[in-house]
C-alpha cells in the first residue's frame, strides 16, 4: 500500500519534471531569476505540471516586452469559481474594467447603470477605459505608485497571493489586505489592528480570533458579502444576515446586530454632517466666493470647468473650503463609520467623529468670514461708485464688475442659464457701468 | 502519592461537574451558545464550580433582558483586593460613577470636591449621573460604540479580561491596554510600541522586556501607582519613587529620575502654550470676534450659552479659532508630554511640540487677520455713520449695534454684569442710535 | 581532539574570568547593578576579556559624573571597519560633529563646502558646535528627550545595539531603526511595515523577506549605500547600481530600475509643489502680508529677523501660511516620495500626494484672501486720506505708515537695501505724511 502510493507520487514527480523540462522559458531563467524558478518548483503548479509557459504563454517577444503579464483571466481558466466570486465582488471594479473607477459605482452617476457602461455599444466586448478624474489628474509615476499598485487588484491575483508561488497563508493575513486597506481614506487595517479582534489575533493566545478573511471571506472570494452598505434596498438584509451568521461563532446574534445596527446609523448621521458641509461649499460657489473659483481652475479631467464636490472630486487647486470638504468626506467620514464596524472605539470617535465636526465647525465659521469680507468689499464698492470713485479707487468698482461677469460665466458653465441669456445679461452688466 | 493527588483532582472536577450540572442556564445555553459554555469549562472558574447564575443571578427573566450584565461589583464579591484597587485607581472614573466623567476630576471643578460628587446628600448611597459634556452632545450610538466602549471601564471587568474565561495572560497585553489607549487624544499604545521599551518587547528576545502592565500595574490593579503628574503636592514625591523604583530594575536611578524629570518639564513647558492659545480665544471672545459667537450655537449640555474652553469643551459648534485651540489641547499638548513619558522621541517632538507650536502661530496669527478685518469693518462704520450712511448702507451701522447687543448679552450670560445693569446698558444703546 | 578543544575553551574561559576579577568596578556594581554585570557577563565582550575599565576608562571620579559615556570612537579603537562605514554614512551627522546638524547638509549651505565646516582652522581638531536653528529653539529638555534621543546616532552605538551586551539581533531589527526612523517626518518603519515587504516579513513564512537593514545595510555600516537621492551627479548611478543589486536577489532588475525611476520622479515633481509654496511664502513676505512679520518676532537663532524658509525653518512664531508651508514641505512632500522608495502606495499618495496638494490649494486661496484684505485696508486708506481722515479715522493712515516703514526695515534685515538706503526711504516717507 505504501510503497504503491510512493511509486504514485514518483509518477506524478517525474511527470511534473518532464512537463517542466519541456519550458522553454527556463533555459535562460535558471540562470537569470534562479530565485523565481526555485519558488516555482516549490509550489504545487510545478507539481502539477503548470510550467511558464501555461501562464504567461508562448510569446517569447510578448513575455519580454512587459505585455503578458498574468491577470486574473489567466488564473480564472483554472480557478473559475475563485475568479467569479472575484469579479462579483468590489474588488472587480478598479481603473481597468469598463469606464474603469471606483468613482464610478452605478448609485453615484446614474447615467452610467447601464450595459454601456462596461461593454462597446450593442456588443459584449468589454471597454477598458480609465475614467476616474482623481487618476487622471495625477503624474504617470504617481498613477503608477500611489494609484495602480492598488487599483488593479480586479486584474491581479498577485495582488494578494505571492507571485509564482502557490502558498495560500501568506493571502490570508491581515497585514497583506493591509498593503492597500490602509490609511487616511480607509484604515480598516489599523482599525482591527488595535481593536479588540486584532488584539486578540496579534497575542496567538486565541484560535480563530478573527481577521480580515474571517468575516469578510468566509468561504468566497467575493470580499463584498456581508456589506449592507450601499447595497439596493432588497439586497440590505441578506448581506446583514450573512455577516451576522459569522459574528454568531462567537457573540449572540443581538449584540451583533445591535453593533451593526449603530455602525449603520453613525454612517447615516455622520453623512448628514457631510452633506451640510457640501451645501456650504455650494453656497459659496453660487454667492461666487470660492477662490480661485472652478473657473479660474485647470480644467477637471471630466467635467471641465464647473464645480466637482462628488465622487470626482480632486484634491487640487481647490479653494481652502473645498480642501476642507475632501478631507471631511474622505478622511474623518470614513473613519467615524468604518471604526464602528470594525469595533474600533477610537477611530469611530477620535479619527472619525471629532475631527469631523470640528471641520464642519470650520467651514461654517470660515464661510461666515468670507461673507463678512465680502460685505465689506461690496460696502466700500458703494463708497466709490457713490461719487467717492476718485477716492475709494476704480479698483473697487473694477472689481465688483469682474466678480458679476465671473459669476455670470459659471452660471452658464454649469447650465443654469442658456448662451442667450449669459450674452443679453452681460451686455447689461457691461452697458450699466458704460463700457 | 500520584494516585492520591489525580484522586483529589478527580473529587474536584466530580464536584464541579456536579456544581455545572446544577446550573439551570446550561440546559439552553449549551445549544445556543455553545462556544460560551466550553470557554467557561475550560476555565478555573468551572473548576471552582462558578457556574452561570454565580455571576450573572438567578434572574432569568433579567438575564435574558439584558439587565444582568456582570459588572466589577460582581467580581469584586470573590476578587476583593483587585476590586479595590481597581477602584482607587484613575480606572474608576468613567460615565456611570457619581457625576460621572472623567473630565470632573476634583481639581478641575473646585465646587466637586465633596461628599455630595458621588453620593446622594447625606448619605452613603452613590449617585450614577453622566455629567460629561462631550458625551451628552453624541448621539446614542456614538455614545455607545465611541464614548462607552472605553468609558465604562469602571465597572467592567471584561474590558480586560476576556469575558467567560479565566486565562489572564490576555488581560496583561499591551494591544489589550491599546484598544482604549490609543489614537490622538492619548496615544499610549503607538508611543510604546515604537519605543526602544515596545522594540525590546516586539522583538521576543528579551525576557523581561517592558509592556504597560510592567511599569503601571506592578503587583497591583491600581492603574494610577506611580503616576505622579496631577496629583496633590504630598503624593507627587510617593508615587514617582514608586516609579523609579520599577525603572531601577533595568536602569540606573539617576538616569530614571532626570528622564521622569524633563518629562515633567515638558508638560509644564507645553502647558503654557496651551494656556497661551486659551487667552487668546478668551481675548477674542471679550471683543465680539469669534464666529459663531457661543449665544449663537447650540446650548452646551452643562453650561449653556457661555464660552467653554475647560474640561468639557465640545468639539462642535466652535469658530475656526477654538477648533484649533481644542487639537492643540487634546491632541498637540497631550502627545508632547506623555511621548516625553513613554520614552518616545517622536511623539514627544513631531506628533507633540512641532504641531502645538505651529498650531500656536496659526492661532495668533488668525486672530491678527480676524481683528484687522473687525478694524475694518469699524472704519467703514464710521464714514457711513458720518454722513455717508447712504452710501456705504445702513448696514453697517446696524452691524455695529447688533454687535454691541450681542456682546452685552454674552457678558450677561457669563455673570460678568447684573440683569440691571444690562438692561441699562441695552436701552443706552438703543437710545443712542434713536431706536 | 575534542578533549583539546575544551581545553583551549576552559584557558580562555579561565583567562576572561582572571580578566574580568581584575576589574575595579564590579566590586560595587556586582551589587548596585546586577543587571547589567550580568548582561556583560553573557556577552562576547566578557569571554574576550573586555571589561568595565576597557570602555569607560579608568578615571572612576569621571565614570561617575557622566562623563565618561561610551562614544562611537570607544567602540571604533576596537571595531575599526564599521566605525569607519558609520562615519562615512549620513549617520554621521548629528548636532555633536562640526557644525553639527543634519541641516547643515553641504549641498544646503554653500558655505560650509569647506574643512572649516568640522575642523579648527588649519588644524584637524575637531569642532563641536551645534548650529541647529530648530534645536537651539526648544527647551533642554525637549533637546533632551525630543532631538538628541535620536540625533546622537553619530557618537552612540548604543543607540542601535543593546548597552553591555554584544548581541546583533536586537540591532538589526525594524523597530529598532523606527525608534527614529518613524513618524510625520519621516514614517519609514510605518511605510515598510504596512508594504507588501512588511507584511511578507510580519507573516514569519517567508525567509529572508526583506526589513530595513537588508536593503540598506547590506554587509556594511554605512546606511548611506544605496541611496542616489542628494548625491551629487557623479555619485549617483553607483549607489542606484548598489541597490539594485539588491532588489534583484528577488525582483527583476528591470522591475526595481523602473519602480526606483518613478520615486526618483515623484521627488521631483512633489519639489516643485513646494517650490511653488515656498514661492507664495516670499512673494507674501515682499508684499508685506506675513502676520507676524518676521521683525515682529522673537530672533531666529541663527539667522536673526529675517524670513527663514530653508533647511533652518522654524516651527514657531509663524504666520498661518508658513505653518502650512512648514507642513507641506516636513511632512506631505517628505511622505510623497520616501512612500514612494519604500514601496508603499498608501504613504505615497494619501499621506503624500494628496495632503501636499490639499495644502498647496489651501496655501494660494489664502494668499488671496490676504491680498484682498490688503486691497480693502487700502481702499479705506485712499478714502482717508483724500480728506476723509476725520471719518475713516487717522488709524488707516497710520497703519499704512507703519506697515510702510516695517517692510522698509525688513529689506534693510534681509540686506535687500543698504543701511544708507534704509535711512533716506525713511525720511521720505515721515516727510510725506509731515512728521
Amino acid at each position: 500500500m505504501r510503497v504503491a502510493c510512493i511509486a504514485v507520487l514518483l509518477v506524478i514527480f517525474m511527470a511534473s519534471v518532464s512537463f517542466a523540462a519541456k519550458d522553454p522559458c527556463l533555459k535562460c531563467h535558471e540562470d537569470k531569476t534562479p530565485g523565481v524558478v526555485e519558488y516555482w518548483r516549490a509550489s504545487a503548479h510545478f507539481s502539477a505540471g503548470i510550467t511558464c509557459v501555461r501562464c504567461h504563454g508562448a510569446d517569447e517577444k510578448a513575455s519580454h516586452s512587459r505585455k503578458a503579464v498574468v491577470g486574473a483571466q489567466a488564473c480564472g481558466t483554472c480557478h473559475k469559481g475563485e475568479f467569479e466570486e472575484h469579479r462579483a465582488s468590489k474588488h472587480s471594479i478598479g481603473t481597468k474594467t469598463g469606464q474603469g473607477c471606483t468613482r464610478n459605482l452605478p448609485d453615484s452617476r446614474e447615467k452610467m447603470r447601464t450595459c454601456d457602461h462596461c461593454h462597446e455599444k450593442g456588443t459584449s466586448t468589454p471597454i477598458v477605459n480609465t475614467e476616474c478624474a482623481m487618476f487622471l489628474a495625477q503624474s504617470p509615476e504617481m498613477q503608477r505608485q500611489g494609484c495602480s499598485s492598488c487599483h488593479s487588484v480586479e486584474q491581479r491575483c498577485d495582488a494578494c497571493h505571492t507571485r509564482h508561488g502557490t502558498d495560500t497563508v501568506f493571502a490570508g493575513l491581515a497585514r497583506t489586505c493591509g498593503v492597500c486597506h490602509m490609511g487616511p481614506d480607509h484604515a480598516q487595517l489599523e482599525m482591527w489592528e488595535s481593536s479588540m479582534h486584532g488584539a486578540l489575533y496579534s497575542s496567538g493566545q486565541v484560535e480563530g480570533a478573527p481577521t480580515c478573511v474571517t468575516c469578510h471571506m468566509a468561504g468566497t472570494h467575493n470580499v463584498s458579502r456581508g456589506i449592507a452598505l450601499g447595497r439596493p434596498a432588497y439586497q440590505k438584509d441578506t448581506e446583514r444576515a450573512a455577516m451576522v451568521d459569522i459574528c454568531a461563532r462567537c457573540h449572540t446574534r443581538k449584540m451583533a446586530e445591535r453593533s451593526l445596527a449603530d455602525a449603520d446609523a453613525i454612517e447615516e448621521q455622520s453623512r448628514v454632517f457631510v452633506d451640510e458641509a457640501r451645501q456650504i461649499v455650494e453656497d459659496l460657489w453660487r454667492e461666487g466666493l470660492l477662490e480661485p473659483s472652478p473657473s479660474e481652475r485647470e480644467p477637471h479631467p471630466l467635467f471641465g470647468q464647473s464645480l466637482v464636490v462628488g465622487p470626482h472630486m480632486l484634491y487640487e487647486g481647490l479653494s481652502s473650503i473645498e480642501a476642507k470638504y475632501f478631507r471631511i468626506k474622505m478622511f474623518h467620514y470614513m473613519s467615524a463609520f468604518k471604526g464602528a464596524f470594525h469595533q474600533n472605539p477610537d477611530y469611530s470617535h477620535w479619527f472619525g467623529n471629532a475631527p469631523l465636526k470640528l471641520a464642519l465647525s470650520e467651514i461654517k465659521s470660515d464661510a461666515e468670514a468670507l461673507r463678512k469680507l465680502s460685505a465689506l468689499q461690496g460696502r466700500i464698492d458703494n463708497i466709490s461708485r457713490a461719487g467717492f470713485g476718485n477716492y475709494g479707487g476704480e479698483e473697487g468698482t473694477v472689481d465688483k464688475l469682474k466678480g458679476d461677469l465671473r459669476q455670470l460665466r459659471e452660471r452658464l458653465l454649469n447650465k443654469e442659464i442658456t448662451e442667450k441669456e449669459y450674452r443679453s445679461e452681460k451686455k447689461r452688466l457691461l452697458d450699466s457701468m458704460g463700457l
